[in-house]
């Protein structure tokens, strides 16, 4: 782990304590993120000739396939607020879980398998050391959750920043059915426009982020005030609330969907900004169109109807226009079957006519829906 | 590029005009780096069954001998100053080639060759557009001017943050004579004991980023005055004030050098923290001790002279103590020459007898020397 240093007077800088970045010492800091990090290296032991977290630089096995990269990053005050409106307190072990997960999802979303990670973690001296130990530990217990099977930590920066960053890079190789693009094979693209194909998806249900979310940027007491003047029959228990608070800052990508389902899969992508603009991207990088079946669309913004009564919002912009769920939205190849966790969700049609019962996916589909 | 989306309410964002980030948008963003960056795409086309920027993931062409990976990051305000006290503004061309090579930095410290890179840059929406192209600019100048020949640039992500920040991870295959290791072989290590090693370095000379740090950090006026007040024949002259502020900006890593010397090298690093630092992390990890030979400080130090007189610090202190050259540290297999690009600059010697004409290199090497 080299790490970067600080070249500024260290008059800038208050020490508060042994508890914090400042206190503890870069090496300090260090032996904390191993720590929780060891879980990891048990299970996923570096193999003979490998070189893990020590060196300049991690050495990783042959990938026979290549090597799929990706990166991301996510800053306090932007992806996260240290405490909500909501008075949700945004916990280190949030945002390691959160880096991991879109990382990971983007490798899914290529059909491929995780299988390294680097992170490079910035914040004040006086950030918390349980904050930090906390982030580690999210990545690390996300990893082992999520199913990333083979994903080792590979190494990580810390540095000094006026806010909390965390950047997380991943690694991976490509699956037994090879990697799923964006864009079709010319051969399934005929195919899809002669035949018409099957949008399906796999993963959470669209729209809970985005609820966590709206929930999250909401005054306590207005929420409170709006809870209680619901009738009671529309007012969201505790179960929903918390299942869309979570969605929102632990995302669970269908890590494996990727791989299993690639080589039935024509085009496919993660659902990152929201149903409808990322479906706006698939058809755009294919010239086609998607459309969503409106069955599905009020059967998956059913239970998020008493959140849309409480917010004041349309389940389904939620539904069709919230990001951050982490699914992975794609096309069947014509002939092939739907693969295993995914559902259909919508139709590539074979002409430019309107399928019946659905709507146009993309961002004109949403944006005008409110 | 996948990008992710801030969850923060717009009224906590000012939109300054089209010639910010937020003015342009993240497809116009990612336009504006795109072509920054194609004259790295274009002297490295991805080949046949890889995947460049534009998926979910890139998919990089099989590494044989594996995998090494690394990285790295910059905030503002800590790893650089929009204006430093000297008056000099960073520009976005600066940050983007020192993110740059920092992160090849590693790879070379390896023995490797850097293969591709990922950035994920941060910034308020206020940031100037003409800043962003110039980090993208600078990284790609920096790929193609320091010879990392086949390092594509695989992908990125761009983020909001209260400060600009830039997180660059790189990856690189091991070189012809494989990997080069903080931690010598058992046989090189039993050499060395009985025999004695050459410690040797390559890159820059030592000392100038951190006398260019030394020069930035402080205030113009100060400056002018000191100059003014030095004896003519030792103020320094405008050639030795922009080498020592270049070093600092845009650090130029050996790159080549590692690769090249591993096989005669029985253990290395890069100096990113300083010499005496780096050689105690790199003497702590073989149970050995480092010296440096005096004629060799000497001579380094010599030419940093007048810019010692001017900010009144020992020039060895920057040799010896400064960080962020990126040069290449290491220690010579007994029975190899040194390899060409190197220099002998001190000694592991064989018992722990004092060698004559060296001081021992390490923290307590230079923080009593002020």
């Amino acid at each position: 782990m080299p790490g970067g240093e600080a070249p500024v007077p260290a008059a800038e800088h208050h020490d508060d304590g042994a508890r914090t970045l400042a206190g503890l010492g870069e090496a300090g800091v260090l032996r904390l993120i191993g720590r929780e990090l060891a879980v990891v290296e048990e299970r996923r032991p570096w193999p003979e000739g490998s070189v893990g977290i020590g060196d300049d630089a991690a050495l990783l096995p042959v990938s026979p396939g290549g090597t799929l990269v990706s990166t991301d990053s996510m800053a306090e005050g932007h992806d996260w607020l240290p405490t909500w409106p909501a008075g949700v307190r945004t916990r280190g072990f949030d945002v390691g879980w959160k880096a991991a997960a879109q990382n990971l999802s983007d490798i899914n979303a290529m059909g491929g398998v995780p299988t390294a990670l680097v992170m490079a973690l910035t914040g004040p001296r006086r950030t918390e050391a349980a904050w930090i130990a906390g982030v580690a530990r999210g990545l690390a217990t996300a990893l082992l959750r999520l199913g990333a099977d083979e994903c080792r930590v590979a190494g990580g920066d810390l540095g000094g920043a006026d806010r909390a960053g965390l950047a997380v890079t991943v690694l991976g190789r490509p699956g037994a059915h090879g990697v799923l693009r964006r864009t079709m094979g010319e051969q399934d693209l005929a195919a899809v426009r002669s035949e018409g194909g099957a949008v399906v998806h796999a993963g959470s249900a669209p729209g809970w982020a985005a609820a966590g979310l709206a929930l999250l940027l909401t005054d306590r007491a207005e929420l409170e005030e709006r809870w209680h003047a619901l009738a009671p029959q529309d007012r969201p228990g505790p179960r929903e609330l918390v299942r869309a608070v979570r969605a929102q800052l632990r995302p669970r990508p269908p890590l494996g969907a990727g791989p299993a389902g690639a080589g039935a899969l024509a085009c496919g992508m993660d659902v990152s900004d929201g149903l409808g603009r990322d479906a706006d991207r698939l058809a755009a990088a294919n010239g086609v169109q998607l459309w969503a079946d409106e069955a599905w669309v009020a059967e998956a913004a059913a239970p998020l109807r008493r959140l849309g009564r409480l917010l004041e919002i349309a389940p389904e912009e939620w539904v069709l226009g919230g990001g951050e769920d982490y699914g992975l939205l794609a096309v069947v190849r014509p002939g092939h079957g739907v693969p295993p966790g995914f559902r259909v969700i919508g139709a590539v049609p074979s002409s430019s006519s309107v399928p019946a019962g659905h709507r146009l996916l993309g961002e004109a589909g949403w944006d005008h829906f409110a």
